[in-house]
């Protein structure tokens, strides 16, 4: 008998729902034609686009608005952040902990000269709201991107109130947020939210990998970063995906439609986790407040982060030290900004829940116990 | 019974392989890990992909140099055309008849203040040798962009020749060509092209959407268009899209193995074709010279190209008027630049034909006909 998995990295990336996979290789089958050729089949292709545009706006919780596809979620961070180019000049202002999808085209901002400042983190997670209200009131701020949950801790800002300080100071100010990690896990309207921009990926919500989108608000600008064809309103040139797109408005309404029921399940499933944990005697730090769905956790000081997920892969539990996206750097930044200590940094795993996974807290913990103890037991010897 | 569907737009995009689908969708199944993760399962994929791109290498005839994939050849072409910032006052020439994916980002130069001009093109489509031999030879041009195989007409560019005379003038010069029509269709290596930078696409080659790849010489420089968690090495971030790629490389290995079969199977369907349309009496004109997949032909001047398309669509036929990604803007500038004559241009339509699909001369050319007749009565009603 084949060993049960248990994927615990749901924050990397998640498995495709079977019925969605089935359903969606049909447009690699009698509806493979290009959306852009003229003829009936390129038109039908094209309204099933326009659908699931509509769904996802419909998912976000906006009656209008626009829906851009791309490549993935950090093309359409990068589509964001390469926009403001007239803004050189004005302040533009991140989260200390966004994703390297915007962490870094920050980066490359500062290096072409631009006037970028990053928003310190508290120790939840969150961005320091004292920080952020002494930096947006100095009325120069033209730019913000702060996410709306964190990859590595789960931490939720509350964007709202980030966007209304903002706009208190520059009524024109551009807010973007980084909802990949937000969307679907809990319930919000991006009208509410107020924002500008507003990212999702499909492959964090049982979709295709290569697949992300944008919302912009009506009557915001943004430019192209990728010119060509004009599909897309001309805004993102390129075929588009159509397996990816279509595949990723089925997940989004099904995860859309039970996403109480998935909370609570996430909710319990991450207690369930901690209380076994307890029982088999494991004095644990969590770092960061805010969603479920992803917990960094120090398990152990006296072990590395990296030495547990190893050993725990070998017993088919899937586990990681932090985003994938950044885990091959080594070292947590968020963390890091948080101000967790350095060992506890290097000692902490991120364990990401899905409501759609086998799940089996008693068995998970025990294995992580004893895992802990041999590995514990090495460190010493 | 349904009514058999002949499929003559394969330069727009051609339809995945049974075979290929079948196998691929195990990289949303058992397969679905992130490659960036550090388990076996992640290493597992990271390892797949790794493969792809030795594969691809291979198929390009390429022993050395790097494979980057991205999320289409438009991004590939903007990735070059736009890594070339630092030569900002130096001469960038490109082809009269490059794909909108080249030609909007040299436009988008223009608007930026960069020295770029347009090499004319023959009557048959390629590149005017004698225009340019006298571009290249000012000595100041750092980068040409030419594209292999034209998407509109078919005609092929004699890249090696091209990129040697460009050396002779200025050995840094960087050359990229768009393989996107060529590639799989006839055989050739990038090395003998010697080119610094190729374009490829998967869905051009009964792959998938939203997958394109970019070859770059061994020793030759890129930036990054796209920044975030470092994936490609640094040089395009963004979770990879294992699906895609794994079917794009299975794909390759299976068009590469009967390329030459293949090939003569194309010309042939095409001569069938055009004996077939000469037996129903149709007088048809060709505009471009090259490989016989892509063929632009104007069958009757008094019908526009249109209104064929979407006569022939009733019929089960499915041809375009030109490129998917400038179908929509009706107007075909690659046939101007060729000095086709404006009432030809638009009633023009093009035919691309592939080895896999269905086909039957006789029938498609009788409909043709019959057709043609029926609107060329009504133009005069």
């Amino acid at each position: 008998m084949e060993q049960k998995i248990y994927y615990l990295d749901n924050a990397a990336t998640t498995k495709m729902f079977d019925d969605v996979l089935s359903e969606g290789v049909k447009y690699y089958k009698d509806e493979f034609y290009n959306p852009s050729s003229v003829y009936y089949k390129s038109v039908e292709v094209k309204r099933c686009l326009s659908e699931a545009k509509k769904t996802l706006l419909n998912c976000l919780g906006a009656d209008d608005g626009e829906i851009i596809f791309t490549g993935s979620a950090t093309e359409a961070n990068n589509m964001v952040v390469f926009s403001q180019k007239n803004m050189k000049g004005k302040k533009f202002l991140f989260g200390a902990g966004e994703h390297p999808s915007v962490l870094e085209c920050a980066k490359e901002l500062l290096k072409r000269g631009y006037d970028v400042e990053f928003i310190p983190l508290s120790k939840e997670g969150s961005v320091d709201m004292e920080s952020y209200k002494q930096m947006v009131s100095c009325g120069n701020v033209a730019f913000v991107s702060v996410q709306h949950t964190s990859n590595e801790t789960g931490a939720v800002n509350p964007i709202a109130k980030l966007v209304k300080l903002a706009r208190k100071f520059n009524k024109d100010v551009l807010f973007h947020s980084d909802g990949v990690q937000a969307f679907s896990k809990f319930g919000y309207s991006v009208l509410d939210l107020d924002v500008d921009y507003y990212t999702i990926s499909a492959h964090k919500i049982y979709g295709a990998k290569g697949v992300g989108a944008l919302y912009i608000k009506k009557g915001v600008k943004i430019n192209p970063l990728i010119f060509g064809g004009g599909q897309e309103s001309g805004l993102r040139s390129g075929t588009e995906n159509v397996f990816g797109i279509m595949t990723f408005k089925m997940c989004a309404e099904k995860v859309i439609k039970d996403i109480e029921k998935n909370y609570n399940k996430v909710q319990n499933m991450r207690k369930e986790l901690l209380d076994e944990l307890t029982k088999n005697g494991i004095d644990y730090v969590i770092h960061g407040e805010g969603v479920p769905h992803t917990m960094n956790i120090c398990l152990s000081k006296k072990v590395r982060g990296e030495t547990l997920v190893h050993a725990l892969e070998k017993q088919n539990i899937f586990v990681s030290t932090g985003s994938a996206c950044s885990s091959t750097k080594n070292y947590n930044t968020t963390l890091e900004a948080m101000g967790v200590p350095a060992e506890e940094i290097l000692s902490s795993i991120r364990i990401s829940f899905s409501p759609y996974m086998d799940f089996d807290a008693k068995f998970i913990a025990k294995t992580i116990c004893e895992q802990l103890k041999k590995l514990e037991v090495k460190s010493y010897e």
